[in-house]
Order: structure tokens, then sequence, then C-alpha cells
């Protein structure tokens, strides 16, 4: 692992690479507010256990961190459920894309893992369940501003109502996994919460300061707290490698060698175990629906820092 | 990690645990031959890069390593083929079982893994190209030899036959992939040489000792030759962690967090990068078709020993 | 065919026989105010081109329509629509269940056919286009009083009720649609026409009346008014053989081999090209959603009255 | 129905609008022998139950008839097993292409129908019970010479033959249906002779006169033999209508309505009950599969001489 200045010196590298590149895959446009986003951002922070960050680029810049929000979801979940919850989610790759209906069918509504959006929409609903959303979601942004140490963390609302327009493929998903009696709470509820906890704008910085729990057996370095148990952060890294950029997965596993939880607003957080947490951001996606320069950032890094936890 | 006299006592406990277990999953029964084990076996070994070995139970007992011998053969292939193996098979896991042909039909053809039934054939197309199947069965079985250090190392011909005899599911799976060209050779030919390589018998202790190139950065440890380059034996544990289990791959990852792959004959190889390969033999097999105590096993070692790959 | 006495007296007879048989399905569970039915009823009545009606058993009791009312909003839809109906929903028997969302993800969208709910979901979009709910449901009523006759013809407004507080898997089938652009209005004004439409009461009379268009080359009998062009009359009773039991749609043609619409309120609705149109009603379905003793009510009277559209 | 004369004068009329299109579909190209065959080719030949034959264009230019070939290896069947065969095959309609396995996976290898490829190779398993694939397919070419009063009719054996070198995805369908024990005799025996009664050449002529017992309550009007009970007649042009032309069978139930029988060889055989059967042949093909302008003449043919099944 490379440490300090060099780390500084390695991250600068790669943000300087990476904005020079003319290839920056398609921004998302199937979220209004998301599609105006200029594909030409770049930013990439490192953050250590000491609470050190080696961040360039625009790493200060905040972005709707969509998907990446469930990594954290599941955490909470998982403090509030524990083993219960794998009743309602499982936890395989789903082998389709994130939004896809079709598996729900065969497996009576439950679905695959907590990283796709039917998924991450059952563990919102238990995170919701017995509180109004607006407490939920409350509790939820709490989590958020103390694991990365900022009170600055927020809800972009524009894009949360954006997306309750027209996120009419998520209605399904939730409606149709309500009819198995896999959501709970009314679909409203527990849509209106998920909106607006992917609609959470942070900066890399913010980010990668927040995933530290994931790489330090689920202790949150700054107070010395535990977030989750050791076991539970690492099965989480674990769900994050096999599930964690829809079907595109294997590729950053193949590729990358870290466990990392991509989100449509084009950022990706990465977790090195016992050593680092990393967030890039670059707005445009590959045909998975992943950050494309954002994934060959963290290969390079991977590759030049020596951190694949698949060997030396 | 546990490393000598710790390390055996570890391995001679978890067996004689295992041993004791009552609940042992079903043997295999769809290959006549193999439904006629003893469900009441159980073996272990840990080969460490120094060449020692940590055995327990039956580790000296031959098995038919079955889907395991697909490690080996991608292995070669990659050799052989470089990344213009890709082509021919993909690197994401399949949500499915081990011998869905679903896939197949609206990815045309192009099986999601090397390590699912269709993937694996299409890789034995790939070493057999240009050569008859004799032959590639040989490069096959020399390579197995080598890598365990040990000429004993045989095919179990009436395991071969039996599942050539009633092999009609691969039977289908080759001659789909076939009508979309994915297979080059007479589809007779490369499941001739994939239903010998699946008849691989081996022993834990062989098996753990022809792994260990993949914790070893792709090096044969007895020689210092390089069996494949360190970041294609990374790729490969990759692979092995997102797929190496079927539709419990995501399972193993959460449970034992080390790369893996299992067979039907009960055998699991596992990988703890940079420290040690593992070999597990139970023939009972959950539903997904990976072996209960095996993975029991395995996730008693990596609890103890404090050996996942995502975090202490 | 059979005619005046001799048809009065089959009718008879059949119904006769329906009330004595044991084996009488289940009655739907999944709307509520359903599964209350009495599964005991058992109604037929058969309507001559003359408007003689030869009836027996509950043929006067109302029952909901559920998805026979498919039938009366596809006519009424090609009248608003036009052959530009067939962009939003296709003509192919679907191969899976009434309420299946996998064939959606796979088209785009677009359901295979009318009479699969997500289809009719489609149709009722287009015939609520530029209207209130409201008033979409008032020309949906007036058209049902018109063909049969008679202004009693009512909306259940319990049964409306219990589907639209129970109806997920419709409301994601419409969502679903709907983020694909099948579905042009809002989502709950489509379904809340959707559901008072099925929600529709009529008895065997009533409905045998109101389906003497389609066994009379789209003619109005008492009127004389074209309801619809002959050649439409014709291709909605072949959409009725081919898709108007589901995924028992074969088996139906196969039994009785006549043009027929089933609902989960267990009626079922079937044509005699030329010749008459026949309503029965038995609460109790068989696996596939379509009433059991209804089915085989209909293959006695088509065997012993010798009217198979498929030969004598 | 027009009759005599008039019925001559019709189907000139549409042999010579036929021959005037620009618009032919596209020849199969997957059986090498039959890509060569020329588009322009149309014939079209109406049977009658007195025998007169109505015939245009290329009417005695023999064609393969290829799944064709499946309504008369049905009929066999049924003789041989009477309804034990719907145990290994279902009567309803796919929802899928024509050689789809995908179905054959969720439904345990047991094929929706005897018209898709997988349902006609295990109707073709019935009849080689207990035989030699010689004798089996003697029977066959027999039978079909019996209904055609033509000792002429016979096998092209180099269309059987490039079909059995190219028919891979048959062998997929055949192994896979014999891993589910669907499948009894070997696999080669059972494609042997479906490869073969698919490679029958035969004209329009003798086609319509072969198809005349699904007219006639399952008589044969030369003889006065019964081929066929009269309910199986009926029943087999039930299972005609519902899946005779694969994923079209809907479209061509709504535009012609009639039951028929398309062939990739570009043969359609329909039946009007009680009054004709009819053949038509245009090797060029739709998306579906079935001949494209064979489906148009057929349903100027119906129109024009009013004698759909649904109604006037």
């Amino acid at each position: 692992m490379i440490t300090g200045p060099d780390l500084q010196s390695l991250v600068s590298q790669i943000a300087d690479e990476m904005r020079a590149r003319p290839d920056r895959g398609r921004v998302a446009d199937y979220i209004p507010e998301l599609a105006r986003v200029d594909p030409a951002y770049f930013g990439m922070a490192v953050a250590l256990p000491d609470g050190t960050v080696a961040a360039a680029g625009d790493a200060d810049t905040p972005f709707s961190i969509q998907s990446i929000s469930k990594v954290f979801t599941l955490t909470l979940a998982l403090g509030i459920a524990g083993d219960r919850l794998w009743k309602r989610v499982g936890r395989e790759p789903s082998g389709s894309a994130f939004n896809s209906i079709v598996q729900l069918e065969s497996e009576k509504g439950v679905p695959r893992n907590p990283f796709i959006n039917a998924g991450a929409i059952a563990v919102t609903d238990v995170i919701l369940s017995g509180h109004k959303p607006r407490e939920a979601l409350g509790e939820i942004l709490r989590f958020m501003r103390f694991l990365s140490d900022d009170q600055g963390v927020a809800i972009d609302k524009a894009v949360a109502e954006s997306e309750q327009r027209t996120g009419f493929r998520n209605m399904a998903l939730a409606n149709y996994m309500k009819s198995f009696g896999v959501i709970e709470n009314p679909v409203d509820y527990t849509l209106g919460v998920y909106f607006h906890h992917c609609a959470i704008a942070m900066s890399c910085r913010q980010l990668a300061l927040a995933g530290r729990f994931l790489a330090q057996s689920g202790r949150h370095p700054a107070t010395g707290l535990s977030v989750i148990q050791a076991e539970r952060a690492r099965r989480i890294n674990a769900i994050m490698l096999t599930c964690g950029h829809y079907d595109g997965s294997g590729e950053f596993a193949y590729r990358v060698g870290l466990p990392g939880k991509s989100g449509v607003g084009g950022g990706i957080l990465a977790v090195v175990p016992g050593q680092a947490s990393i967030a890039v951001w670059s707005p445009g996606l590959d045909a998975a629906g992943n950050s494309h320069l954002g994934r060959i950032a963290l290969e390079a890094f991977a590759k030049r820092s020596g951190v694949s936890i698949f060997g030396a």
C-alpha cells in the first residue's frame, strides 16, 4: 500500500489522466435531473484509517450518490433486523439488469440481493418499519453525517422529486413485491424514503470518509465507536464484491479486485479491507450502468498500488 | 494466519467436528458412478508456500474433482488463447443453476462464465482446438500432475464413461452452443475431453498442492516456474469468488470470504491469496450443488484463522 | 345446431349435471370480495339471433364478469383507435400466466394480447384517452347496457374497491408499461377505470345477450345497428380462441372448440359464429384461473349440439 | 363457399397476384439445402371432398414440407398412443420461437405443443417406440402416400442429410428432453426419423389431398376409411389454429381465420372444416418463420370466399 505523499501523487496522477480521456460513457438520462450533469467532472478521494484523505480533481463537488446509498441502508437495516433481514432479500448476484423484474416472478417477490433496485427497496422497507417516512429519512441522513464527520451532507430535493415523478419502473418493482407481501409499509411511503436516500448528495471526500468503517472492521475511526460488528462489515464487503455493480459485478471484480458499489450518478465507493476506502466520481456510465472512468480509475489505482484482495 | 503446529491442530479439529455432524447433504445422483460414494467421507488439506501440508481426515483418498477441474482448464485456455478467450465466454455470475440453458438463448450461445457447465465446455473447446481429444486430455493431465508434484493423478474412466452415457444435459448445452458457432470442434470431441477432465480423481492433498499457484501470484512454488502471469492468477481468483459456486456463489463469498471452486463430487478448492491453498471433500451437497460440510468447514477455517479477503 | 325446445332441454340437462358434480375447482381468493362467493352456483344461458334465450340454473343471478369485460373494452377501443390499437398491444398467445410480468421486460412493455391483464390495462388506457375516468367508465357501462338490452347492468363497487386496495400486481404491470410509455394516462386513472369495468356484475342471461354481436357479424340483433365491422367481429373471435383463457387457451380450444373468454369470477362467454352466444357461470376455478365447471359445461354443450368451429 | 369453376378462377387469380408481388420474405438459410430454393416459386391447391382439386402456379412442383409433416406425425402418434401422448407433450401455444429451449427448462422437459420443434421430436419418439428408425420412417411415408393417393411422395435425402449435419439446435432440444426422460429412444434414432420426415417433398396438390381427412371428420374421402376419429380430427384442427404458426399463430388466426400449419420450406396447409383443405407454397419467410406470401394468399382466399371459422 502506497501511503502519505506517494498516495497523494498517485491520486493526482490518476485524476489528471482521467480528465484527459475522451471516452467518458453516457450520463444517465432516465432521471431528468441527472441528465443535466456535465460529463467532464472527475473526482477521487482516498481515506486512510488515521483520517487523512488524499483527494484530487472535483473531489469536493457533491454529486448524487444514488445506489451507493444502498451500502449504508443495508448497514442500518442489519442493525435493525439482524439476520431476519435475509428473509426479505437474498444475497446472490442477479445475472440481470439493475431494474429487472423477471427474477422477482420466479422467486416469489424476494429480490436476489440488497444492491439491485428491488432489493434496496425491500431494505428501505425494513428501515421504515414502524416509523414515518420523515423519521426514517432523518435517521439515514444522521447516519451519513456521522460516518462522514460532516453535518453538511444533504438530500438534493430536486433529484428526489424528479425520480418520484418518473420512477415508474421502481413503482412497478415495489408494487410487485407488495403483491407477495415482501413490502410491508404502504408502497408510497417506502418509495418516498427510497427516492430520497438515493438523492443524497455527497462529495468524493465525504463518501470516502463515510466508507471507512467497511475498511476498519466495522469501527468508525474518528470516534472508535462500532458501527457494525466486524463480521457484518466483512460480509457487506463480500456482497459489494459479488453484487455491487449490477450485471457488471464480475467485470469489476475481475478488473479492479476490490469490493465496490456504484451509483447511476457516476460515483463508486470501493474498499481496501484494513487499509482504505476510496470514492471516485465521473458521471458517464457504461452499458451496465456503472461509471465508465470511475472503474478505469479504480483499476489503475489497484494495479499501481497493488491492493487487489485477490493477491499480489 | 495460523502456521505450523497451530495450523495442523486447527485442521484436525475441524475434520473431527465435521465427521461428527449428522447433516451431510445429499450425494449427487445424476451421475450414477458418483451416487455410490459414501457420504461419511471427510478430508481436508492446507498447502503452504513452502510445500508443507496440514492434512486431516480422508485427505489422501482420491475423489472425483468434477467442476474443480474447470479452474485448471481455464488456466490452460488463458495460456493458449489469452484474452481472446473472452470472446467465447463471459465472466459474470449467472444467477441460475449450473446446467441452465436459458441464459444461452438470450445471449446467443455465449455462456456467462467459465465455471458453469456451458462455459467450461466452451473453455475445453479452446484447449482442444487443433488437437485430438487424446492429446488435449494428455495435456490437461500432465498439467495437473505437474501442479500437484504427483505423477499418480489419473482419470477415473468409470466415472467418465458413466457421465458420457448419461450426460444428456451437457450434450444439449454443447449442441446449443455449436448452433451459434461458439463450439468449433465436433461436439463429441469437445464433450469427450470435458467428461474426462471432470473425471480426474485427486485427493485433498494433491488438490491443495495443485492450487498453490493461485495463492502465489501464478508461480509454481516447487520449481519457481511461472504457471500464469500474476495478474491472471488474481483474475482467476476473482472469477472463483463471483462464480465458483454456481447459484451459491454469493453465499460462499458471504460466509467464507475466500475465492473457491466446488465440484459435484463434493470437493472444494479455496485460495487464501498470498498464504495458502485449501482443499476439502465431503460428498454430500446442498441445494445449489455445492459440498454442504465442505462449505461449513471452510467457513470455520476462515473464521478461526482470520483469513477472509474482506477484512479482519 | 339444436334449436327451440331442444336447446332449452339441452341447457337444462347440462345445468342439472353440473350442479350435481362434486368437483368445483377453487374460488378465486386474491380479490377478497370474490373469495366470499358460494361455489355451488351454476348458471347457463344461450342467446339466439332472434333474441330468444335458453337459460337454466342461476342464469339470472349477477356475478362479477371480471376479465370477460376485456372483450367489450377491446371492441370499444377498436372503434376508437382502429388498427392503431395494435401498436400498444399484440395479438399472440402469451405462453404464461394472466398476470405475468416477465414477457413485458423482453418485449419493451408491449403486452402480448388484449386479454392478459397487462394488455387489457393498455386497452383501457386507449379508451380513457382524453376523458376523465368517470366519463370512460360511463361509456363502457352504457355500451354493456345497450348490448344486453338491459339498463340494469351495474358496477359492483365493493368488488372494485376491494381490487383497488389489493391489486398490487396490476399496479406493478401498469407502472411497468408506463415506464416504457405504453400507458399514456396517469396510472391511477387507467387502473381506476380498469378495476371498475372488471367489477361489472351481470347475469348469464345479460352476458349471453351482450355477446350476440360476435356471433352476428358485428351487428346488434335487436336494433340491427352495426356494433363493429364484420371483419373485426371475426378477428375478436380469433383472439378469444387463441388468447381467451390465459395459459389454458389451447386446452379450451382443444376441448370446446369455440371462441371464449373467461373471468376469475367464474364466468365464460363463448361464441358459436353465426348461431349463438353462450354464457356460463360457476365460481370455482382450475389451475389456469378459468371456471372449472364452466369449461366442462361448454365442452358438453359443443359436443352434444355439434357446434365446434373445427368440424363436425 | 365458392365451388367448381369459381373456385378455380379464384385460385388462379390469387396465384397471379402473388407471383407479381415484389415482397417475398427471406428463404430459410439455416438448412443449407433449403437456402438454395428460388424465392420466385408460388403454388396453390384446394382439394374438395369429392376429390377435385383447383390448382394454380407451381402447384405440381415438390417442395420440402418440413414442419407441415408434424400434423401427420401427430395424427399417427395419436393412433398409436391415444391420449397417453399428452403426458409427453402439451397443447398450449408457446409464446416463443419454434426452436426455443427456455420453456423446456421451466417445464421439466415437456414441450408445450406438438408443433414446435421440441414437441414434434417428442411425437416422433412415440412413433418410433419399439421400431427401427427405417421402419418408423416407412410407416410415415406409407401414411403420406395413402392420404395423398399418390405413391410418388418421397423423402429428399439431400435435405435430410443437410439438416442432420447442421441441426445442432434440434440435437440440443432432443438431448435436453432426454435428460428429463421425455425422449425414450436413443437421441440419434429419434432425430434421424425426425429429420427425414421433415424432408418429405410434396407438391401443393399432393399436400392438399393429404389434408382432406382434417376437413372430413377424420375420413379419407377416396376410400371412405376412417383415418382418425372425428373428435380427434377436430382437435388436431384446434391445435393447428392455436399453435400451427409458432409465435405467429395468433396473427394467422387473426388474419386468415383457419386452422393451418406452416413449414420453413415455405409451405402452409390450411383446413376449411367440412369443406376443403388448402396447400400454398412460397419459399420466402416472415420474421416468425412462416411463409410470407403463403399467409397473404390464404388471407385473400378466406376473405374472398368467406370461409373464416370465426364468422361471416
